[in-house]
């Protein structure tokens, strides 16, 4: 259920009934010579939507613009400083659980953002206001993530081109994969990111010439297909699963 | 153009010759029995694509969240806080400039936003980082509107309603119009919304018992699409002037 | 009753008895070359007492720089950002509700302030502190301002003209106001302060080259006396409505 | 010079040849049950303008609530929060440095308020906006202001009773001035305000009953009259002693 | 007890029976050519856990850099912005009353957070969360430390020379003392520290070359060792003081 | 170089020649019934003061108490909320490049402040004010620790408890380590620590009863000082490669 496609006397019984909700986030960033710079707020919107379509549970407006300072010195990247993203995420947040929301679902498809949703979850959950947890999509598939891609590449690789090729095919350019992967970095190992244990660049320019990372070559749209289908259903279980628990399961455990 | 769409390398040349960004924003909160509670944020992305589309400025994704807590009482609306709202905005903003844009105008579907952004557009203007205006679609064409209904109703009303059945005309329950009438304030000037010239309620919820105002009976898909034509001319004129203004002439005056 | 001429033993027996207070806040900025820059904070000050004096409630003492910055280019305009200006207002009215205010008029006589107030008020609602509205004499008389003057001006214009010749008229320069009328702009039609729907200035240098609107040369003391009688007996009214409310009404509406 | 009694081309001259302003701030809190709450930002506005009226240089208008936590429970004390406070004293003092103010004289006339002034002309300075320092009139003459009275008391004792006799005799009740004294703490010495090197009280009520100290039946009209002669006398030759100095001189040394 | 230095076990049983932290608080910042620059959270850790060792009341790990701005211009001085120093200390101490501390004593070494404290103290106290106090070693034995040194110096003076000469005799350039006596400004008295009743100066260096006060040469350790035990007295007796007060007398006391 | 134990001049001639400083951070926090709260910042400070003495550089005073909430259900954790936590670094951080530090190691021992150091580092990182890196000693030798126990354990395992017993072996309570390891989680691949992806916990309770992890038997002080060894050579090679950089190339990237 998109809350955003439904007038209010519709959605009063979902919160009657349901106290969970799905917030797409993204970014809006550069993701090399191949892909849209929508592509992470594309991801996200794909799953949170087929998450709430399967299951029933409301899908919120998503998030599109995250913390991307990183990949400022490319053309059209956009980014909000981490503290004002917070504040963002939190304001939307505790507006739910104004309507009875008490566990919601961060359905992100940007690395940036994590820690920055940890932290507004954190807030959130200390309150006692509702439990948010953080969920990337490669992160619940690892194995077959692995399994499809030699080199994944961490950002705008083929795992992110394969969704795109399946999610939204006409924005990506199939005639520059092969510029993507060799104006780019194919192996990130091979890359010096860190330098004796500590990780030494801030920026994704510092390793990679045109921003991304991998093999993009190795990506086709039934791949993509493939991996949204294995993440959707671990989506919708995490979902379900959150669903199920005691409230008093999720709030902060006792001082001992 | 709309730059969620592209890849950096073809939004590097956009850069090189423009200085201009079309930046939609709007709300997600209830909007009646018969309007879907994204009519905001639709309202407000239709125009800034269609400027977008026919003066090829670059238009960035949709703020789909807005200051709507005087909303709040009616199930699925959403809000952010006014201080996370303009610290939201002005972060994005900012990183505009850093690619080179000057000059931006806030396509803005909820009046809510107004004032915010507004100071967000003072504050950039005060550093000489960026010439923003706020653009209202209805405010644009006040005396069309006018001779279009007969009692508009400044939330949503028919002038919404109509273009939301333009936009997306399967989100209006058309069969809810006479109960949106019924069930809201026809007349906004019947409701003492002022006492001795003093604005006396903060919620809608105290003006409205279904959150809307006017008579929606008298919304069509036509004029919808006349309004709509009609607004988008005048936002295309609106970003050919800017675009055509010297810099100069937009940063702030010297001292007298 | 002026709160700041009593002593605590003679402010206890109004608290117990009580919960309206009344706040006078202005500006201190340019108001052309025939008024003084305090001419904001003196007129609200004027109401305020005006009103307290009429009817007991309590008057604190007046905030008097505002939110001015668009008036800065002009020499002794003072402002406070509007982060700080809310942040201020804000503290000072719940130190109120410490002493059992639960009502608060704020008795304001600058634009540039209206919005910041109503923020404010909105806050202190949400939280269930008080009840605060926003005053400005002139939207509590709009059809006598209409009748006295041809060009009211929105700024420094005839209508605070003949206030401050009423309330303090040793502080009006009389033979400039053919100055002030011609140097500044007569008729605020007439400028292209929107274009295309949208607000394209953000200082008041923009559209007047001495900082003023209106024909001043059509203010007189008597007119002036006329205005403030009658917009304080709209004040008086208001206090009188707002005192005799229940707490319960005016505090947020419970969701739907 | 008092900047909100002149209109804006009368104060460019001014701005023209000096650089100098001068600030009064005070409270509005209770003072016993003699003195009205107004006292201290009577008194540092009487020393202001005096001072301004002998030197010729500019007077703002008066900052009247200040930082007063310490005085709540006694009815009517007004105060803001610290940092609302200095933020609010912040952005106006900076306003000044934009018309061409570097040098400040906060006319203090509330011991609350000294750290946070103190504060706020620090970051001023390490900026090099301006050099601002902190004033009140009692540290100016401390040999004077114990010569005259027996028992000065630290606050609403006979040095404050005095000035406002002097210079709002009207406000005093002269009648409760042994009830002052007897109800509150005559001699401060005799409080265990600190215990073993700590200061070990919050708020004023925990040292003296009717918030009040010293002996107030020693103050008169003619002391009050003498203490502000002669403390009038330093403030201008603190302004004449400010306004000479080198700007180099004012501003931060350089790093050893 | 020394916090960090047990494990959660042990501690447990400590909470349970007792209420009160000591918090140790100093600066790392010049201390002339003869002392270390951690000469105050030295000094502030020696008393807290020679406090903590004598009573067994609870000693938290130190804060180390504290409000040193002033001390900026020689090489090595640290410091934190106050804000940042006020918001690090709370919620340094709200997180002890998540554990039951309801009674904090900051053992502080440095004239530069002594505001700060006590405002942080001032939050805890109003919200109900402890009361906190605040505590510098000399301001618990004035008149020993006037009877030991002829010229006490405020910063950097014999009596923290002695002091450390004890604490960390190591640390002390015995022979470079008369350097800091000659260098520095020997008599405060003689410096014009402040003019008219206003403090004119802002940092350390306007007052002394190198950055020192008083006569150094009078130190010696036994002073040190005598002026360490004449202060640990006191600030035993300081915890004995407030462990043994009721919590109801230590909160804010009621409204009149 | 430990800048806590030097006086100013001998520092002057550090920062003519040096622009890099090393800062110790840690926790204070439960770590199990058998180490010490202090265990963090134990082991960051030894890790720090050890590169110092090998290389020269400046060491500055450790930061105790960093973000540790997850852990405060166990007596005695302490923390500072996560936005404190980055201004007070930060604030911490600029100071050291008013003095001339360019370049910044954190030796950090707490993963919890691990994604806060990289915020603050960004932050001195866009503004050109330092390149920050944080290093975690675990971090440098992934192998070795892998080699060395069976069950590392991410809070308060073998790893941490080797390295106390070879830093400060008094503070390990070796008659508890195999109720450390039984009471606790052993194997934390065991715990369903994320759920389809998503990490659904908060806190360190919600997976281990006595809050630790590992297998804490396994440790000894040999492998301790093993650890020591190989991780301190690690830091001072990361501290040479650091010192060895061009400036230009540790500053932002300019925009492609």
């Amino acid at each position: 259920m998109y809350l955003a496609e439904h007038a209010w006397p519709d959605l009063a019984s979902y919160f009657e009934s349901k106290s969970l909700a799905i917030v797409p986030l993204g970014s809006t960033e550069q993701h090399g010579p191949h892909l849209p710079e929508g592509t992470d707020h594309l991801i996200a919107e794909g799953f949170a939507r087929e998450a709430a379509a399967r299951t029933g549970y409301l899908c919120t407006p998503t998030i599109n613009v995250g913390v991307s300072a990183h990949h400022r010195q490319f053309p059209g990247t956009m980014w909000v400083d981490p503290p004002a993203f917070r504040d963002y995420v939190e304001s939307f947040s505790r507006n739910l659980a104004y309507h009875g929301i008490d566990r919601i679902v961060y359905v992100n498809a940007h690395g940036g953002n994590v820690e920055h949703l940890r932290e507004v979850g954190r807030r959130l959950h200390e309150d006692g206001v509702a439990f948010a947890v953080e969920w990337m999509w490669n992160e619940s598939i690892p194995e077959l993530v692995d399994e499809v891609f030699e080199q994944n590449g961490p950002h705008g690789g083929p795992k992110e081109t394969a969704l795109i090729q399946h999610l939204a095919g006409d924005l990506v350019h199939d005639e520059r994969l092969e510029d993507a992967r060799d104006g780019g970095l194919r192996d990130i190992e091979t890359a010096e990111t860190t330098k004796f244990g500590s990780r030494t660049f801030y920026d994704a320019i510092d390793n990679s010439d045109n921003g991304v990372f991998g093999d993009q070559t190795d990506a086709t749209p039934q791949k993509g297909e493939r991996l949204f289908e294995a993440a959707s259903d671990q989506l919708v279980e995490l979902c379900s699963w959150l669903a199920g628990q005691d409230i008093d399961d999720l709030l902060p455990a006792s001082h001992v």
